[in-house]
């Protein structure tokens, strides 16, 4: 064995949301690709995400994006979630893809752009008191794309007021999470594009607001594992989006691109406190499927992070330490990689099978007929995608 | 006069290509935002584009982008064009928007979607045989996402013999122009990535194969007079895609993010014998205007390049080669600092209505009402788009 | 004129500190050349920034690295400055030249190097009682090079730990001012790598900790003037190093190799109350002359500051909320790039000798027979060096 | 068992070459640290490099650099390097550490710079006689740190020119490899900045000409195994220098930083064709020791190495090509991680013993008290460092 109990029983409360536009189509500026049995619904997509959770016992929980997956009575939509196996996640909002946020949302200049933006969020909370959702996730693609274009400081201070506004409505038991990025949509300057600007703008909320940390959204070469550390320490850390990049914000397969960055930032996260059940740490993906099938995509990411938690839970932490302290560079080095280079995949397929999962849940998925079955089913509508 | 009459004169030599997709709605994976006025035809790209030069006198040819600019005519397209002042110039291909090339065109591994990729330029060169086209400009999306996707190697041979049956169809007075792109839509390879993979595509190809560099195309961090001065020297930079960036291929308005980066890139232009008459270098540009106004924009991106190459042209280059020879390093970044810093404008200026031009393109072009007109003439129909 | 009085009034005010370590060798990793006259000693260096003083009266004060500037009589030494027309200035501590730093300082897990580190800033603030410097500046080489080397986590508290016990020995007229890198000498992982991390460990110290923003260590493509903004904002922006970079933390002179960059963050410490008589924000070069002459590379450096901040108190800064408000993306970003493409020289040159300064302070101190002086005078001794 | 006994077979014939002066102290330009037992000879340096291959097997050969491995009787060198086991490999020129080269060495403007640096090289290639050494490695710190210093254009011609003299020099079983490096000493232009310019200037020399590859001198983000295919396929790929690194050229243990993307450089290797007894490819390490210690730095190396080429020979190929062919991304994407993730370790231990080499070379050097005892020995003298 590889993978010992303990490891094995804390990998029993894993638990990663999935986002419910990972099912529907997306792609690049160039050219979004089309596949058969895409979801047409809100509905659609629960049913397509509660089949990764059905192979896999991950994934518990599907997030919603407004106005993407807005439907008339939400009750209704968390009962059709739970009959399908999952419950309704995080609270997604969308500053982005209407004419009016052209030049910002939340940091806009234009008040009654901001005065929208922060509507929109009101409207996110009510949503989130009928779907019993803990978090309202806040990514904003406020910038501007040419230097003079708008004032950046101006802008930092009507982003805390509009976030002000919105903490207050926010209830005792919901949060407020503040995504950042380095850019994109916006190529000059974006408002929110690091941890620190993140961090200092839900500090200013209160308890309730925390950073999102999404793995694609950094510069190039940037220690997202050291910004894990710290904001763990800061006791600020609310949510993962996780993905993988080789570039700029590939939006690939977690795991995908480099593995063991991957490993590092879970290491961490166990390392800080974020992982286990009192932890505040809320784990997403957040990734498009441009040229891959969605739903075992989808199955291929959920494995790739329980296999790198098993492999992070597995180091030999007092064995690092006491290294650590002999300040013997290459054992500690040797003890942290021999977790990394351990393959833990046979002992998950065992236990898993004690569990009632298959096996392989992504051989199983592909083997149950359902990629057919929705290809056959679901002609005609508007297949759903980032901007349906 | 900060500027001399030798430097007029060179500048009277002056054209850069519009494309014509330019004066079409773009934007980023999350949203294309639209404006009054876009054109809907052909035609009206290229009405647009004539403004550009009825203002600047620098934009007296129109590049088109097959499919997106298809006429059942294009004696009568050339002929529209003359009549507004301008002449149709470098043909585009696109194997981008296709289904048929998710997985690649003219590098994929599927013979077919080769095939088609192959008769697209073909018929591309029919029409550069119609429209008196002197280039054909590809530039490829090719490559993939994950490692494993498909075999680099392979790839790189199937494109090989994709372009030298092209290349073997290109007339005596017709060029084949490869483009290279870091990244993107590829995530993870990228068929022609560099310079590096352009030149030994095209070297192997013949004498009438040349690279294009697009400024926004490259690694941060790359020097790219560096590579002008390679290509030049290897008689194998054919065109540039002039644009600007602050992180990936942002495709912002020309001298936008690094105005001393566009003169030192016009300097080795110079330097090499890139510019003036017996020069094959093509200058293009290569924008997206997401939230500016298009025609003024590219104005303002023609104005830019004319501004800084009257910069780079009063460089006093004998003074420059005596403190290069004596190791002044201080005296030999001011003397190239000195012509960056002269303020050029108001000789421009001045120089232009010598020539029947406004002083003040800009301001003329908005003075003129041609804004106003387009936005209540063109009402209805489907405006023009990166995919349109 | 292109610079008005107003201007030209406030430039009156301006103050760049020099650093002592400019005067002496520096090089890479790979080579240090030596030159001719390079100082030998504190005072030699003090003689040396003077000279930078004396021809543009920007650069009234030097600023001090212990140990490599430790003398026994700190009044002598300030005496001696003084009588050369200058005065000293902060005092920037060392603690990565020593053998029992080799894995940390204020961050090590050792014990015995944090204590030694404390020690060495508690040395250094008795050396400021003397000198009369305000500020102490804490740049920590402080890192790991492999994952599992340390733990990341245990570090920031130790620094936390050692920077309070630092700072409860600051005098009340005193800052202690912490500056951040994003990698280097440690290239896995480092203490204080981004802006987010020097705030947050200032701010928990309190009133009188400040931020050094070093605009050579950030990641590529960061757009430093928003750290600016936000800094400012926060009212934490304590004082800047100056130089320039095209790639790593280059270490060139300040303007070199984007002088638009300076422009832009130029305007955002204007825009944002960091310059003028009451502003917080300490000036400083801190450059390399690693094939240039030290003594001219410091008077081009304080130039290009100079020059590039009349072009930023330039902007018609009305005009530009106007267009900003109007959503006039071309206007405003053509009202900033105005003040940036006007070229103040002449104007500075002309109001320079009416201060009693040479036109062209460059001309003037090669003129001036000195650099000939110090290479015959100063021969034999150790010249000094960035470890000397 | 994970790995195979065809894969067995092909890792008998490997075999790293090592760099004399990982042996030596080396650093950044802060700091350079010092440890007991450094070698102060080149034979001290072999002998060290001795034990490597003594505990591992993969070692057979030691790089030399000129001058700093220069002795009177190379004849003799290379009996006391046969008597411990190894032979003598490439020879490393040198055209960075002498004042002469302040401003360049092959691509120089200054004729007597040139010259010198040409005849070093004609040196070299005497030594390789003596020493029966294949290869001659050159790699240049030519380059410039401000725009306008030199001409870049007339130093790409300079360089062309350099190469070809001593190109007519080279034996006919000899080879002149050319090694290309982003940035760094030059921080403005580099001379060889790149794959491409590396490998035009070796195409124009002739057959017996090739690139050296080193993994750390991309820019961020560059997928190194694109090129490692591109070279292949050119007939090209002279060598490697192998190391690893997050930010710049940190020169950290080959598969530190990042193992997933040795083994996609190990997988292209194989590929096409660049591994096993009749490849053009030198493999060797090229890494400074900064932190750690130097032996059993090297040691943790060249096992990385082998333990990533196992993985990479266990690729299915057959699989991964019906899956490329099939478009079926994720399969592909899982067929080649499958063999990543593989846990290589015990098998290639047992298969060691069989070869009379410890299970762990690690732990076996550690214990025999080699360390100590040079410790002891190596008392006096001036130990060998990157300049020594």
């Amino acid at each position: 064995m590889s993978i010992d109990a303990t490891t094995l029983a804390a990998l029993a409360d894993q638990a990663i949301e999935l986002p419910s536009w990972a099912f529907g189509n997306s792609g690049t500026r160039f050219k979004v690709f089309g596949t058969p049995g895409t979801p047409r619904t809100p509905e659609e997509k629960i049913a397509d995400a509660a089949q990764v959770h059905k192979y896999t016992g991950l994934a518990p929980t599907v997030a919603l994006h407004i106005p993407w997956d807005k439907v008339d009575d939400y009750a209704a939509l968390r009962r059709f979630a739970r009959d399908h196996g999952v419950d309704l996640g995080t609270i997604n909002s969308n500053t982005f893809q209407d004419d009016d946020y052209k030049f910002g949302s939340l940091a806009a200049t234009s008040e009654s752009a901001r005065r929208k933006a922060i509507d929109h969020h009101l409207e996110c909370i009510e949503i989130m008191n009928e779907t019993g959702s803990r978090d309202l996730k806040i990514w904003l693609a406020d910038g501007t794309n040419y230097p003079g274009q708008d004032d950046i400081r101006r802008r930092q201070d009507n982003l805390a007021a509009s976030l002000a506004e919105i903490y207050a409505n926010i209830g005792d038991d919901q949060r407020l999470v503040l995504e950042y990025k380095f850019f994109e949509p916006a190529f000059y300057h974006t408002d929110v594009p690091d941890w620190g600007t993140s961090y200092v703008q839900v500090a200013a909320l209160g308890e309730r607001a925390m950073v999102c940390l999404d793995t694609g959204h950094h510069a190039p070469g940037t220690n997202i594992e050291f910004i894990v550390a710290q904001l763990l320490r800061l006791g600020k850390l609310g949510s993962f989006d996780f993905n993988s990049r080789f570039y700029a914000d590939d939006d690939l397969i977690v795991g995908a691109a480099d593995p063991f960055q991957l490993f590092r930032i879970l290491y961490e996260v166990i390392r800080g406190g974020g992982y286990g059940p009192g932890s505040p740490v809320a784990f997403m993906l957040d990734q498009c499927h441009n040229v891959e099938d969605k739903i075992p995509g989808q199955i291929r990411s959920v494995l790739n992070v329980q296999e790198m938690t098993a492999r992070a839970l597995s180091v030999d932490t007092a064995a690092l330490e006491a290294a650590q302290r002999d300040h013997d560079v290459l054992l500690a080095n040797e003890i942290l990689m021999d977790a990394f280079y351990t393959d833990p995949r046979a002992d998950l397929a065992a236990w898993r099978e004690t569990r009632g999962l298959p096996a392989n849940p992504m051989k199983a998925y592909l083997a149950s007929g359902y990629q057919q079955q929705i290809a056959a089913d679901r002609v005609g509508g508007t297949q759903a995608g980032w901007g349906a």
